[in-house]
């Protein structure tokens, strides 16, 4: 099992926003997230800084990716979360951090 | 069980130090860990900010801290980790996140 941790900068004014829709995820997106293997799966915010933590439970995370890019749901989810972010311009909305500690 | 997902900074000469520190974890500080009810521990690491992520499976988060505080190896631990802090000065390591979504 690996656990994926990542970071993302909001645009201050977004920052509602983007705790509202989170709120309420829509039904058929965490349904995809499942399908894609996701797991234990959370969002959490200090300023307009986002850290999501998610475990991925599959084989192949390239292909589950491609799966959950191909959900026209998740798609239409992300023009309303994608906005949000700071550099959303220029495409760059959560980055990887590299694990350098684990303990089970 | 209760996700806490916390961020830090390190001082840009420390964080070589912190990687190496954290490769080779005391067994007596996993230990104390473990009897704190931490689980599922990470850090993830990007340029000098790091993240740590770990789920809490005891009853008493105060209290399992107290006894983490009370551990005499781990207090010798963090005499070699907290200084590569930036804010080591102000005692300012890691802070929490607040959850804004979860899905299990």
């Amino acid at each position: 099992m690996r656990r994926f941790v990542q970071r993302g900068f909001l645009k201050p004014e977004k920052v509602d926003e983007y705790r509202r829709l989170h709120s309420a995820v829509w039904p058929e997106v965490l349904k995809t997230i499942t399908e894609c293997n996701l797991s234990n799966y959370t969002i959490s915010i200090i300023g307009n800084e986002v850290v999501s933590c998610f475990d991925y439970l599959g084989e192949d995370f390239d292909a589950d990716m491609k799966k959950m890019e191909s959900d026209p749901v998740t798609l239409e989810w992300w023009k309303h979360t994608k906005p949000c972010f700071l550099r959303h311009g220029e495409g760059v909305y959560y980055e990887d951090l590299e694990e350098i500690f684990r303990h089970d």
